[in-house]
């Protein structure tokens, strides 16, 4: 489709990584489900125009604070994500962000594999969660979902899981872990119920993140945690509805005035 | 997937909506690209709190005289309306809302005639813009979707084209047809450049929009007129805009107090 569209299209770069899933779901990579959770997120990204804000800003840097203090930190990999940035995963696993992992809405067969070639071809040495490797389960409303790797996300302190379903942050919140997340929209149950939530373009935040690593993890850990405490994450998304509500308001201004 | 989901489940009928798209891609009756679409409007519609609120109620009205009045109204169908909401579009098309025509973003071999046998299916009797009858076409950017019925689109005054695309829409209004629309995102090019734009899920615009119809059709023509002549378009789309700003106003506050 994309080679019917000028780069100079309003929406060039939104259709672009739309482009990018749908193929992803054709190859067996992503669900088809994938494909209506990215129209979500774009349907937010729009709202606020398409920038990582200051809200954002926070939310990464205490992500990566939590990550470099997590004595076993986890990347929680789905269709999507490996889809969208399968690059940014891996950088942000080498950089300390935590182990691979794969753990998906709809395991069907092969996905796991093509996840988990997808991220080697991109320099991953080790990826957990694919076939019998999610041997453990952890208590969760939907029982394919449940397996998880018991090197990896059973054995966390601190998951990262962008992209994630509400259910599924709720349960691994449940079992105490540090969940951090990437959310576009602030009032989803996975944004709420999240330690860090980051309310960001994936594509976006992922290279953010890795910097922001890199940089926290040159400060002593004592001031690291001094900083992570002061972290607000409900604080983190009322500014982010802040955001919406005046620009929501600027811009009924605007059609008011022709 | 809905078999393993509860009825209680806080996003059962949005989860039911998502399935019944799903499964439409699978037939062939919808585009893959149409379930980002479905996403794009579930996030709004969740922003919305899921309810035909007052905005949307004054755009169906206008929509309703609009198409009464109108000589020559076509009711333009796309693969993801037709899965959605194949009676009430037969319902709508009977109730005076305009002659059915199939006008596709991703026209592939049999979709159309799919879209036609399941409106037909719903008790239409005649489909437009099928194969060879789409032999017409307009000014547009994307080829494939220049082509029109001679008898439907090409010939109409006011064409109705819920979840229509920015592209289109734009063509539509540059030929001099009143386009109505429905679109749950007020900002989109879209619910902009349309005359009359249905901030709503379509899911619950139509039976609305069906009821109205046989409402303002027994009204005299003069007043019809007169009333649809007050209607304002951008009003209409910034009520949508402090919808919102007050929504998020409210629940930033919530999120602050706990």
């Amino acid at each position: 489709m994309l080679k019917n569209i000028p780069p100079e299209h309003p929406r060039y770069q939104s259709l672009l990584q739309r482009e990018t899933l749908i193929e992803a779901v054709e190859n067996g990579v992503a669900a088809p489900a994938g494909l209506v959770a990215q129209g979500r997120g774009e349907a937010m990204d729009y709202l606020f125009g398409e920038e990582t804000l200051a809200f954002a800003r926070a939310a990464i840097r205490a992500a990566a604070l939590a990550m470099s203090l997590a004595r076993h930190p986890v990347v929680s990999v789905n269709g999507n994500v490996a889809a969208l940035c399968p690059s940014d995963l891996v950088a942000l696993s080498k950089a300390g962000g935590g182990i691979l992992e794969v753990n998906l809405f709809y395991r069907t067969p092969g996905r796991e594999e093509k996840i988990e070639s997808i991220l080697k071809s991109f320099g991953a040495s080790e990826v957990l969660g694919v076939g019998s490797d999610a041997s453990a389960s952890i208590p969760e409303l939907l029982s394919e979902r449940r397996r998880v790797s018991p090197r990896g996300i059973l054995a966390s302190d601190c998951v990262f899981v962008p992209l994630e379903d509400g259910d599924r942050t709720e349960a691994l919140a449940a079992l105490g872990k540090t969940v951090v997340t990437v959310d576009l929209n602030p009032l989803s149950r996975t944004a709420r119920r999240a330690a860090i939530t980051i309310v960001d373009n994936v594509i976006r935040a992922l290279p953010l993140l890795c910097e922001e690593l890199a940089t926290v993890s040159a400060l002593p850990e004592n001031v690291r945690r001094a900083e992570l405490q002061t972290y607000n994450n409900q604080e983190i998304l009322a500014q982010a509805l802040d955001y919406l509500t005046d620009r929501m308001a600027r811009l009924a201004r605007g059609f008011r005035e022709g």
